[in-house]
């Protein structure tokens, strides 16, 4: 709880309009996109300004409540659950596009823009800012950028990191910096930009952010490949990359995921398929026409038995809509849904994919595996239901084992959901002792008192720092503050949901 | 002076053969590239291996002594000057290309490999690693990370940061960590890898280098092209990017650079040119054919007085030779050159070109100015002597002048030879409190005897950390180890030269 003496601040900074304080408002911010995770906030902020930013992380450094920003709440590891309780700081009122410099090919936005709105607004006219989220429609910049977020284009566009150039962030004890700029070139000190990009909101808080820009490709050409065997698949990516094409999309969909697609769209998949390859190339229409050729002949060498072109843009979309579908028609198979993004260098998919599929028959478990073949960023997605403890430990174990597969497959926790809660318990696992402790340094060195989004990534833990951010900075923590960072068991988790 | 007991140590760890103390050998390691400063090291140790770096290290924070990593000592900064005295720690023994994954298409370095050596490797067999600063035939690839070199194709391929996805370091107190990987997507954590990007060998020493390739370009296309004005020159480079062309190479000479190469080269340049454009385009053949098309036609609309297209592979180079001659050129003509590299945005070129002639009237100086015009990063070149105290009063004059020009155009003090020594002063001006502070927090977080390359970045002074490291971790340090940071007048500078 927060004393009242705070919460009359926090109305007098962002205005009575933009607190919200009672338990219905605070119930819709315990919970992200995350399953199993939630935890009632004290207070919901929803600054309008920088400074106001500012002057509530001064507040909060001075009076020891923690803070919790959040854009749209997409986020799919638990970031922006209010683990600690305090107050979740909502930036969606920042919400506009400041620039388009068409000479310096540079966007400068709020962070509360909705990703699509900003492709949509560099699109028409010839621009493209590429990464392209699976929430891309509802999720926000700011959320992005705080957790570097992927999506279908990363193998030959990268990620969000890469195309963030600058930023104004106001540190977590409310001093706000600007860095980088509108120069490719810059390298006066450490390169604060990409410390903040990916760093979960515990590093500080963005409210502006200059991204690079690049031409829209001239054209693009979809392909659907299906395959008897997983290894034709995983060799047809290999093969395609030797042949030194790179395509913006190389997705792969396995035969669980080809099912439950098919049973909620009925677009006529062939269900006795062991993967679905979609395709996609891009850039001046006579490179796309090269490209597709080439792809197309790799994968006839490699087996193929069923292919469809998309000769036009309404094709296309047809085309990709089994793959946008994944996550939705493996969501209503069950109640419950564990989705993980495991990520393993591209040589390794193909055994990637055949631990999970040992993995989901050892733990007896359904398991849908999508995700993003040219960059090795799979979504091995566990169908269960939460209700049933039973279920739900085999579900751990299962995913403890996926984590360390994909590690010892030279591969990484998270390749674009972030860390977060979900994944917590497994960075020392990935970045050892040493990696640890240099993060909490950083931690420590930007954020003395432990403000900004705490009991994340394994940060607090690792450190051993109990959680004390409980609005009161003088009093003890009440035991509900106590809760477990993943909580699983939580009753607050459930009571609030 | 280190104790003898400290020589033995480290004579012990790298062998004797890799400890030099003889003046004549430390005199080599007084300097690097940058004229006018200058300190002769301790002592040079060449480790061979990163657990000899970790040793080391370990033992300069016991003992108190500094150390400076260094490579070929290429830098323009004064980065890799032992300024405070101690270690200079020298890398070039960890030469190997460990392995080049064509199907992850990534290679792993040792910091001693030389730039153009890797090109050499990866193109052989159709890849590509696009940084290439103009020392690649010299530079290590651990001192383009530790600078984050750029080169001449930032525009369309970005710098070493966009490429190096992964590293072994040793932090400055000895311990290792491993970061990144073999993935295009990775959010595990703190973005370590981009930090020590371009952190000047003051947060770590990096011991492996992971970065990825891109399939190397099918063709490419070099065009030369003269202006009788600048505004034509500067408008049309604006034009070809409005056009949707990214070339990877547009740079640009001016007038007194023009001059000085065709003195030098006598490749028959017109003398009464105002400005130079070196263009390339790459890419598939038919990109290349459509986008040069498109180039010399902006070009021709903008009033080009001359222009030159490589029909050959041997053409192309002729080309290029004027351009790649610009600074030995320019540094012939006058016993001292001080190079610049302030950046300003892509449209703001012409303004700060025109700024420095302005410059350089008012202080009555020679000053040459070339470099990467797509990418706003402009090499303004003062040809000087050092000899004359009074007109080294008035470049220096001169250099304050251009940076803060630069950044009143929205640009930053360094775009590719980092700050060092060189722009030390300045940092403030473009970082501001905040951001000082927030770099210096960083510094203390990882380096808290502050032991590696102490001085630079200006992050000493504005800690207000005393020089401390002269090898006697209890004596005071003596008056020779008290020199300014920026050592124009240094009686060891002009000693040891």
């Amino acid at each position: 709880m927060l004393r009242q003496s705070t919460l009359d601040q926090l109305s007098q900074i962002v205005g009575p309009g933009n607190l919200l304080t009672t338990r219905e408002d605070l119930a819709a911010y315990a919970y992200d996109a995350t399953p199993r995770m939630g935890r009632l906030p004290d207070a919901v902020v929803k600054p309008g300004t920088t400074e106001e930013v500012s002057r509530i992380l001064q507040m909060a450094n001075r009076e020891g409540f923690k803070v919790v920003p959040r854009g749209a709440g997409t986020n799919l590891s638990g970031g922006t659950v209010p683990i600690q309780g305090g107050v979740v700081m909502q930036l969606t009122r920042l919400n506009r596009v400041l620039e388009v410099d068409t000479e310096n090919l540079t966007a400068l936005v709020e962070p509360g823009v909705i990703t699509s709105d900003l492709h949509a607004t560099v699109e028409a006219i010839g621009l493209f800012y590429p990464p392209d989220p699976g929430s891309m429609t509802v999720s926000t910049m700011g959320g992005n950028v705080a957790e570097n977020a992927g999506g279908l284009r990363g193998l030959k566009y990268g990620v969000t990191k890469d195309y963030v150039i600058g930023m104004e962030v106001v540190l977590p004890t409310g001093e706000v910096i600007t860095t980088g700029g509108k120069t490719v070139k810059n390298v006066t000190g450490y390169d604060l930009t990409k410390l903040m990009v990916g760093s979960e909101g515990t590093l500080g808080v963005i409210t502006k952010i200059l991204v690079r820009l690049i031409p829209k490709p001239e054209a693009k050409k979809t392909m659907l490949v299906f395959y008897r065997s997983l290894d034709d698949a995983a060799q047809t990516v290999s093969a395609i990359i030797a042949n030194r094409v790179i395509p913006p999309t190389l997705e792969f969909l396995d035969n669980v995921t080809i099912r439950c697609v098919e049973q909620y769209i009925h677009a006529g998949l062939p269900l006795d398929m062991e993967a679905m390859l979609l395709i996609e190339v891009d850039g001046p229409r006579s490179v796309v026409e090269e490209d597709s050729s080439k792809v197309l002949q790799v994968c006839r060498e490699h087996h193929a038995a069923e292919i469809q072109v998309a000769e036009t843009a309404e094709d296309s979309l047809r085309l990709a809509t089994g793959r946008r579908a994944a996550l939705p028609a493996l969501a209503r198979i069950k109640p419950t849904m564990v989705l993980e993004d495991a990520t393993v260098p591209r040589s390794q998919v193909a055994a990637m994919v055949r631990k999970i599929q040992g993995i989901a028959e050892k733990y007896d478990l359904l398991i849908g595996t999508f995700g993003h073949a040219g960059d090795g960023n799979l979504h091995p997605t566990i169908l269960c239901d939460e209700r049933d403890t039973e279920l739900m430990e085999r579900v751990d174990e299962a995913v403890d084992e996926m984590f360390r597969a994909a590690l010892e497959l030279g591969g990484t926790l998270s390749g674009e959901h972030g860390i977060g809660l979900a994944k917590a318990p497994y960075m020392p696992l990935e970045l050892k002792d040493a990696g640890m402790k240099a993060m909490i340094a950083i931690k420590k060195a930007l954020d003395p008192n432990n403000i900004l989004n705490p009991g994340k990534m394994y940060i607090d833990q690792y450190a051993g720092w109990q959680p004390t951010g409980n609005g009161h900075g003088d009093a003890p923590p009440s035991s509900t503050h106590h809760s477990s960072p993943i909580t699983h068991d939580s009753p607050v988790a459930t009571e609030a949901r």
